[in-house]
């Protein structure tokens, strides 16, 4: 099956993903999306029914190179607790932004709203290290701070509490009923529990500064990016990403690691 | 004065503020917001030069009730350290999101990306309770639960660490550079210090699940509110502010501020 790229209106553009994977979707719509964001200011892609979203910086990357403000957002299966909840509803759902810099890297942030990665918890669990208050409730809703409380079968929580929890369920909300794809109970619920990733939606806004400020807007958001360098403290998001892409020396790997990946694939 | 509406494209509604106030700002914005993004599927409304915008429920919320999702965002004067920083850049930067409900009430939120209002932090004081770790720092830059340190030459922090931070970093790129107008630590350069509220922007987002996903997205939505509201603990955003607006028995009022109000009145 190949994708099929609808464009419903001048500034949204559908991609049918027709059981596809992420890759070969976005390659199809992309290019759609930063042309319609080009020419009328603001753009949609609408994304439905690809296997699978990962992360989410590639995409919003490619549209703040482009000279485009990019925002994504994708569900999962249900691993979150809304604030208040003691039983996972939402995904890990995370949001990308992307900001573009004409001449430098663009600011990019692709973060889960949920606390932490389930993948950070097993980590952790494995190392010994505790996890912050927050993170997690065990399997009888309790806080905790013990990653093997959260990992076995308690459930993740939102980052920032109920401000956190209101962000998730936006996600839910656009990648989901928005695009006309699986809120992510559904996605469980239509899981074929063969291990692989689910199918699933994702939702992708492109908006143009030169379109909606003109000239002048990349000079005035350096000023911004200046002040918020110069603080002792700070580092702009993406920043860490971007140099370590750049840097072509060796890598330092956790040895016991992929020793027992070998091991397990023998 | 009056402001100026400018049609930049089909999905692009520009309103210069000319120093208005904010209601009659949005009075003339929203209308042409709304009949784009109906038409179009999406539409941004880019707001400068308004004096103030102070909540920003009432436009998603009036989004919404026209059948569309909402979204606001606006800056104001630096009170909220960067996550790593001990010194104020951020507005509190509040988000507002709102998702239609046809024949019922939206569900909305409103909320500050600091992790607590300044007033809030003001009324703890006041009463003498403490503030949760994570809410501000000190003026030397220490994490504190004592409110007067935090409101006495303190400052706040965003809610939900580096991932709140990155939220209310966006919220200033979209309410200054994209829009055109001041970030925070702009609006306090320029701010002629009389005790008025000053000047700036707002950035306001409505897209048409209508015209995106077409019939049955009301239905599908609504599972997932169903779900969200039949977990124990959980609320959906807005819906106590509804209750609270239709409930016209009397309030409860904290009489002793009211006397000190008056007092200070006379």
């Amino acid at each position: 099956a190949r994708p099929d790229v609808k464009k419903i209106s001048p500034s949204v553009i559908k991609v049918l993903g027709n059981n596809c994977l992420a890759p070969m979707v976005l390659n199809k719509g992309l290019p759609e999306l930063i042309k319609a964001a080009k020419e009328n200011g603001v753009a949609v892609l609408a994304i439905t029914n690809s296997h699978h979203m990962a992360a989410l910086w590639p995409e919003t990357e490619a549209i703040a190179e482009a000279g485009l403000v990019g925002l994504a957002c994708t569900s999962y299966k249900p691993s979150v607790a809304p604030a208040g909840a003691t039983k996972p509803l939402f995904g890990t759902n995370p949001i990308s932004f992307a900001w573009p810099r004409p001449g430098k890297m663009p600011v990019v942030y692709d973060m889960a709203t949920a606390s932490m990665a389930m993948g950070e918890v097993q980590v952790a669990k494995r190392e010994g290290h505790k996890v912050p208050l927050g993170t997690g409730l065990t399997k009888e809703g309790k806080e905790t701070t013990d990653p093997a409380e959260i990992a076995d079968g308690g459930v993740l929580l939102p980052f920032g509490g109920h401000k956190g929890s209101a962000i998730a369920m936006m996600v839910e909300l656009l990648a989901g009923a928005l695009v006309g794809d699986n809120f992510s109970f559904e996605t469980k619920e239509h899981d074929n529990n063969d291990g692989g990733p689910p199918k699933g939606g994702e939702f992708i806004l492109a908006i143009s500064p030169d379109k909606i400020t003109g000239a002048g807007w990349n000079k005035h958001a350096d000023k911004f990016f200046n002040k918020m360098s110069e603080m002792k403290g700070v580092r702009l998001p993406g920043e860490r990403r971007h140099k370590n892409r750049q840097d072509l020396s060796p890598r330092k790997i956790n040895e016991d690691l992929v020793k027992k990946i070998k091991e397990l694939s023998q």
